[in-house]
């Protein structure tokens, strides 16, 4: 099982194959330029320095979202095309669950936390537990689904789970005050290499969603959408003014 | 503080970028190539797309070894180019660390295993664990430094340590059934995103030992020099040759 990983949802462009367990390549970038500039340079990167033949890969995993509306619609579109050009299906991963899969076997929860802007975060909440006999039974639970929410709601969640907590992603700079007020479990925050978005977290929850579900993980290029959580500014202000305007 | 970071002691090349505890870039690849061919251009490539000026790096973070004896040579070669030009001193990271730290946060121990060949694994023990009163104190230990041994031999100190393991490194393929045979505690193994030496994992290192050091961490490029932790087999060849004669 060969996966081409995309990720493109926030701030981090990067792409990744993943084939049969082993991580072959993996390239992220965090940095000014737009993702329209630099993601797909990076896949040709990556394809030519592993002489990847691409009839050789048998899915194309994407953070399908939440996440900035440009990115996931450049990511989207850049996934689509790889896997309509390949005939390949679509692995669709949500960006918080891949968010919080870069950290493995914590007895901590996990909680993403993506600024997403007018005082919200994506975010959800997440946990590794033992599961059954199996010594390597490692479970990796989605404990509250991605949402997008104030932090202080999912603040309130966390302080009724009574468990020490790690945060991760790009909202916790711009959250770390309202934290340190109102969380009241112990909390860390995750290190640079571990706390953004992925591609080979992508690559790896999809094939663990693979190894899972088998091909039920899988869409059409033709049937994937990204998944927003909430609407598009620009939408929101179009919806808002047409309610006005029904109003008057 | 940014740490320009290279990894090639073992089957990954790798480069990644960190600037003031955010990783701007990371690119690692375990492929076929060797790396005297992949990990300038690869170093090359990030530069290009970061548009890096190279007078703004502070450090040389390099993986020192244990590893592969050309690719530690090549590794160091290209560090103590690269920091000798630009005039930059280099943090030495231990490889096995390094890939232990791929881990954050777990309560269990972390097992790295690098495959040595003639039986044996470079290998160490680690953990993580909460100090003081700080919320967000947690600390990476050191609890059995890096080292080469039969793989029997550190089953046994995990077996006496009482704690659930979690195995890591190239060295798990060729380890899994001594480690079911011989293993009393429960394991398990990292997924594919976190199982392998990664740019990234040296460079957050490195940035921790300078937060804790300071310059203290640093060596000079005339200075740096790789730990093998063991002769290469031909000087060991050598050596017992050498050996063998004064016998005669």
């Amino acid at each position: 099982m060969k996966i081409l990983a995309i990720e493109a949802s926030g701030p981090v462009a990067g792409c990744a194959v993943l084939e049969d367990g082993l991580l072959i390549a993996d390239y992220n970038v965090q940095y000014k330029k737009k993702h329209a500039q630099s993601l797909v340079p990076m896949m040709d990167e990556v394809k030519r320095m592993l002489e990847l033949d691409l009839r050789t890969v048998d899915a194309v995993a994407i953070a399908k979202g939440p996440g900035s509306f440009t990115g996931l619609r450049i990511g989207a579109a850049t996934a689509k095309g790889a896997a309509m050009a390949m005939d390949r299906p679509i692995i669709p991963v949500p960006t918080v669950d891949s968010i919080a899969y870069n950290l493995f076997a914590t007895d901590s929860l996990l909680c993403p936390l993506m600024d997403a802007r007018r005082q919200q975060v994506y975010t959800g909440i997440y946990g590794w537990s033992r599961e059954g006999a199996d010594p390597a039974g490692l479970h990796f639970s989605v404990l509250r689904p991605q949402c997008v929410i104030p932090v202080t709601e999912i603040i309130e969640d966390l302080n009724a789970r009574e468990k020490s907590v790690i945060f991760m992603g790009d909202g916790v700079p711009v959250s770390r005050e309202v934290i340190a007020q109102q969380l009241k479990v112990p909390y860390s925050f995750a290190p640079a290499h571990l706390d953004r978005q992925r591609a080979a977290a992508v690559a790896a929850l999809a094939y663990a969603y693979w190894q899972e579900q088998g091909n039920a993980c899988m869409v059409s290029a033709d049937d994937f959408r990204p998944e927003y959580l909430r609407l598009a500014q620009a939408e929101q202000e179009h919806s808002e003014r047409r309610n006005f305007s029904l109003l008057l």
